[in-house]
């Protein structure tokens, strides 16, 4: 019986960094400490990656449908056994590139849903592989959703060590920002703020919660949303018990929260949390993908084209990424006081 | 005869930490080693300033409309001796502060218009206060306009140590950002960038240019005003000899300019660069008014009402604003073959 998490591992794009990041993650001794890995992949292409990163990895492999909760011991994998990676030309997406990857996350999302894992972590898509794979593929939480068959509200975070960002709006053109917000709305994400957080150990986490205009609409001269729109959110939060705060001028709300006054800032749009967090931690950045029966992180970062292959990517973010997967599926079977890998027979 | 160009210093909001400011500016070698400082305020609330400040400023007052020119040695004060600083309640903006500031700054200014003074700089103003002096007051661009009588565009820069940031538009709702953006304005702003730069002494300036879209619009998916504005901007100013490139992804171009690829970030709208510069750089962040007949400089940071009257406030900034005013100024000296300060009978 294991007492560490099972958290997937699906490879994500075969022509960037993701195989050489997969065979690194494997070695980690903290890793292996805090969960037990299960690869979702192809053997060809990970032992690829091994090959670049320069490590040389045991990990056992087992049928698809095994029972993982009953192995004991090191990191499994599930090879699925869909690409010779002499198909794949490095530092280009593909199909055969977007299928593999897709594949891969599906797998790892069944294993999820079924209860057979108890996080879903993967390395870096291409997005434009994946839409040759399937032209509809619009990002990770819709297609998550699908696979999972989640009807409740979903939403994107970005984590950097203790500081979170979730936003209102995400992959829209900036033009239609103004229109989509809404106080529901901006309640809602605070509302699923909230709760992701306090199930990732925080007892009353802290959110900040920007403004939309120049100097928060510096009191109605430069726009209105913030009176109309946000601060009403912001107080039906707060008697909700939410420790909510704002609205704030979002070009110094992130050195407030650097500074440690807060434990997330909640975002309007993408690129207003998107500039802050990979400046303040580009290599360490990790995505979230909240509102799931199970926690899915990956890093922040992309497939890194330009430098795969070489051997040189760095691990950090991805790292970060299982932490903090493993981190919440430990929370969450100690809220539920049984830890989900310990079920006999499972 | 001086060869150090002379430089207008307004004092700024006298609630706030403008008076310390000015007093610890006065003290620095290195300013004095580069310019020449012309004080405008109270001598009054300066010399309250020096006591927070905890610094004793030698520094000859001087009658308005004396010749600045004629005068060698230190730091000279005209004293408009238009406040009693017993009047002012620290913290607080008031009606009187504002008139105090406005005051100062329209005389900095006249004096650069009249070619008294090669550079203006100013301390910390208070919006609220200055509203109260002057209904109509929007910024700092109109006024100083209006004052100079300056028909042509002009722009607001943010400068980082080396790296700037212009802005296509500013101080508007977010909502009306895309319908405001055109390629002629891009372009507009991208030409008063580059010649802005060249003045401050770069011979060929490499600017970045933003996306305004998530991902820069991810080829079209999330907005086309990358595809239909932005980038046909970039290629006229690529041809009239500016080294522009983009559009750029808002959330990683920083990063790029902050590893050198880049002297300057285009950006579409105010946060998009202030989420940046401010992350990279609080207490070091200076404005820069560009367009005018002489550089009109100050610190990028407020009136800091919290910590004022301490003395613990950072000159960092202001005395940044100093040396980026100054340089400018001899600069422009070099470039005309003649120093303008040092022109006989001034």
């Amino acid at each position: 019986m294991t007492m560490r998490p099972l958290v997937a591992l699906a490879m994500g794009d075969p022509a960037g960094i993701s195989p050489e990041l997969t065979a690194k993650l494997v070695m980690l001794d903290d890793i292996r400490a805090r969960c037990r890995l299960v690869v979702i992949g192809d053997r060809r292409v990970f032992e690829q990656g091994a090959h670049v990163a320069g490590v040389s990895p045991q990990l056992k492999t087992v049928e698809q449908g095994a029972d993982l909760g009953s192995e004991d011991g090191d990191a499994l994998f599930v090879d699925l056994g869909h690409l010779d990676p002499t198909e794949i030309e490095g530092g280009t997406a593909s199909l055969a590139g977007g299928r593999f990857a897709l594949a891969n996350y599906r797998h790892a999302l069944e294993l999820g849903r079924d209860g057979r894992v108890d996080a879903v972590c993967f390395t870096p898509f291409n997005k434009q592989a994946m839409r040759l794979a399937r032209a509809d593929y619009d990002d990770e939480i819709a297609f998550s959703a699908e696979v999972v068959g989640l009807k409740t509200a979903a939403s994107e975070f970005n984590v950097l060590g203790r500081l979170w960002n979730a936003r209102v709006t995400s992959h829209i053109p900036l033009r239609d920002v103004a229109s989509r917000m809404s106080s529901e709305r901006i309640h809602r994400a605070l509302a699923l703020t909230d709760g992701c957080m306090r199930k990732a150990g925080f007892a009353r986490p802290r959110i900040a919660v920007a403004g939309l205009n120049p100097h928060a609409g510096d009191g109605g001269n430069f726009g209105r949303e913030e009176i109309d729109v946000i601060a009403p959110a912001v107080t039906v939060g707060q008697r909700d018990g939410i420790a909510a705060e704002g609205p704030f001028p979002a070009d110094t709300v992130f050195l407030r929260a650097k500074a440690g006054a807060f434990d997330a800032v909640l975002t309007m749009y993408h690129d207003q949390g998107q500039i802050a967090m990979k400046l303040m931690g580009f290599d360490r950045g990790v995505t979230l993908l909240g509102g799931f029966p199970f926690p899915i992180c990956t890093p922040a970062h992309g497939t890194a084209y330009d430098i795969a292959g070489q051997g040189i990517a760095s691990v950090g973010a991805s790292h970060a990424a299982l932490l903090l997967a493993a981190g919440m599926a430990a929370q969450k079977s100690q809220v539920n006081g049984v830890r989900a890998s310990s079920v006999t027979g499972r």
